[in-house]
This record gives C-alpha cells, structure tokens and sequence, in this order.
C-alpha cells in the first residue's frame, strides 16, 4: 500500500524540533497536522484553496475518520514528503489519501474520510461537480 | 461502540484555546494529544507509570496504529471525560482504547495499537507478565 | 520577583508527553500555552469567564507583549501551579503576571500585556468598569 | 526597531490551520515555534546546524529569556518571513533578534536569550570561538 507511483502530488516539509518528543521521534498526533498541510496544498494544486474554493460552493470538509499507519518514526529535521491524492469521492463525502516519505523510505501513511457539509449549518451536503471535476482534471493530467 | 459501561477508567480535562480552531472546534491532531493523556493517566492508575512503570521491564511502547472517529466536535471549554482501556494483549503489542464524552455525549472514539519494544534497540519484545497482570488485576476490579 | 505570596490564585496542570522536546524539556512555546490556561482559569474564577464574560462589555483581549523568564525547566509528567495575578490595568489595557512552581521551585515566570478592543473592530477601548470591579473584589479577598 | 535592512537572513513558512485560533489568528505561542524554526534555519545556514554543529564544541543552547511583541496577528495560509540575525554573544550567552514579516508589514517581533551550556551537564560554558568567527563571517558577508 502507499506506493510513491500512486500519487501525482506531494509537499515537503521539514520536521521542526517543537514536534519532536522525548524519545527523539515525532510525537504522533503531529503527523494529523502534517497530513492536514498536505491537503491544503493539494487543494491549492488543483485550484480549490481551502477553505475559500470550497466555500464557494457551499462547502466545507469535517473529518469523519482517519486511520494512521506508522512504520518508521520521523526525526528532528528531517525533510519529508507528504504524498496526497483524492480516493474516492463519494455523495458527500471525500476520501484522502496520504504517505509520508523521507526519500524512499515509506514512513507513515494514513486516509482521512471527510465528510462535506455546509459550512454553517454542518448538515452534509452533495459534492458539488465543479469540485469532482477540478479532483479529475487533476489526477488525469 | 465505545459505550461508557465498557470502560472503568475515565480522566477529565478541558480543551484549551490553543486547541481550537477557526472552525471554533479542536483541531483533529489533538485528539491523539488527548488519548496520550489518558493513556498516561491509565498506566498510573493501574500502577505502571509511563514511562519508568514500563521500562523497569524493558519495555516501551510504539505506536503502530490509530484509529478515530470523529462523531460529534469538542469546543473551547468543553469538560470531556476521556475514557481508556486496553482491549487485547498480544505477544508483543497492546491495543487501547479510547471514547471521549461530553457528559452523555459520545463525541470521539479511538483504538491505538502499540507495539511493546526495547526502550534502546527498539526491536520488538513480549509484553512482560508483570504488566498483563497489573492490566487484568485493574480491570476485573 | 514572582514570590508565591504575591498571588491569590493559582492553577494546577500536568506537563503532557506532547509538550516535551528532545532535550527532556517542555518546549518554550509551550509556557504561553500554560500562561493562557492560567489566565482562563483566573477569569473564571473572578466570576468573567474568557470569552464571554469579556464579550458581554464589548471587550476582548488582544495581546500585545509578552516577557517570559525561565529559571529552570519543567519535565515531563511535572504537575505544575500555574500563578496568576493581574498586575495593572490601563484605560484599555491589562497586564498579567504568572509564575509557574514546581513545589516550592520557580521555574518560569511572566508577564502578559494584553490590549482591550471591541471583539469585531478590535479598536482598543477603555476597560469596563464591571471589570476593574471584579478584579479588585477578588485580589482585595 | 526591527527594520528588514537589519537583517541579513529570513526563512519563509506558510501558517498552517492548526496553528490559527478561534479568532482566526495565531495563537501566541506558535509565534516562539515560528522563531524557533527561524533560528534552526539560521544555524543551518552559518554553517553550524543545530545542534550537531553546536555539540561539536560542547554546546548547546537554553533559552533563559524571550520578548515579543505583537503589532498585527499573522492569519491562516499567510506566509511570513521570518527575518533572524545575532545580536550580541557574551561571554556565554547568545541574543537573538526576530522579525516576523507579511510582505512589506512587521506582524511580530521578538528577541531570545539564550545561555549557551554544556550538553549533559548544562552548566553555563564560554561561547567557543568557532561559533563567534562563523557569525561575524556571515553577518559581514
């Protein structure tokens, strides 16, 4: 699973010291934060920058689940790439994908299932086409 | 899932206003910030203080993997009472689990699974048979 | 400076696995985290909990500097007592001072100038006098 | 205070929505991560990463004292450049000086005093004259 070839977008980042703990390794919940920076330069990539590309369709994305895979721990200062593609988009919902590299070595990988919902009310909304067509166009390219 | 009778552990904090978001609710990476503590405060309270409760054995916990689900959002303020228990011992990992209420409100649950490790090598090890016991003398209580 | 007997009140918190870095310390960003959570806790407890009790004069509080000192560091698992006192207060705007104790252990002290403004403009404005009141009832107690 | 022509270095970072609060700004306490990473870069970029290049000399850095003052919150998806130089270095002690910039507009400034200490040990050591020639070699360049 999570194999680079999968995806066509990645964002690089660099581990800060404040996000490292005391067993000199990335404190796990940062990985939720990197995996969210990830998706927001994704949707800018394909011409959606959160929140406002979305809003303008009357949506935004509230995250139902994420399952978090770790096989190797992320050090202080190190350069990662964080690898993020769009899954399955359903009725009202969006699946991401993400995996975490440092160069070849598959560090941490995971899969947030976001639900889409209007922005005030939060009642879930259909995704909307012009969204599906900008995650196409893009994967497509 | 995740039904208050199934815990007999709970610890009780408060979301900070670091926490929040723009959203006005916590932002999801520190649910596991959250499930840290009460994992910290479950070790305790059956005797094996992380880390030195654990060590003193030759183990450490990694984790492995985590899951969540986001039912309903924590906001600034909130008192939430963070249920934790273990559910499977295996040959050398621990799965926990995690339900986090608002009073009768379940909003988020979570299973963490940890592989127990040498603190050094980091190399896999049996979970010692002093910390099954403190787990099963604890929950049968 | 920052003697525990120039405070009426304090707040006791625990220092979480998350917050400490490599070097076994709490991270200094940190500090202001737990400054923040004291200086809730305090509103709170002078009867103007943050923000609403602030928002029901047209107040909120912005800050504008602050000077932290650290002694000695926190570690992780510390509990910690959290002082906090409002030292002055301007036409519209307020100082905080904190000095964090581990037992008799000044660690950490500080001071927070915050600016009162109008939650929507957030134009500065003088400090309402329901707010001095609350103050000098509680430090006078 | 705090002119950009004062400085010779900035590193550019992106604010991230975890780091923005319910008010739509940063919270406080990220700005000490922000210069934090400023300063990494800074080492970096003088030759003597932190903190393998410090532990060469038996060094590392404590931070004793931090100032900051806030003219105008830093927003979500802003990208700011962080400007940091060395102030002064005494006998063993260092001060940096921070700038934190939106385009033309200074947002946040600060000022951090470390204590340069021996790694294990931490007790105070001479800033070792490797460290003095690198800075004066790249702030005159």
């Amino acid at each position: 699973m999570a194999s680079k070839d999968e995806f066509s977008f990645s964002y690089r980042l660099r581990v800060r010291w404040a996000e490292v703990d005391r067993q000199g390794i990335v404190f796990n919940g940062h990985y939720l934060t990197y995996f969210d920076v990830g998706m927001t330069e994704y949707l800018r990539a394909i011409g959606l920058p959160y929140p406002d590309g979305l809003l303008e369709y009357d949506g935004d994305l509230f995250l139902v689940k994420a399952t978090v895979e770790f096989k190797s721990p992320a050090l202080y200062d190190d350069e990662l790439d964080c690898h993020v593609r769009i899954g399955r988009i359903g009725s009202s919902s969006m699946q991401f994908l993400f995996a975490l590299y440092r160069g070849d070595d598959l560090l941490v990988s995971g899969e947030n299932i976001y639900v889409n919902a209007h922005p005030v009310t939060r009642a879930p909304a259909p995704v909307h086409q012009a969204i599906r067509d900008a995650v196409s166009r893009f994967e497509r390219a």
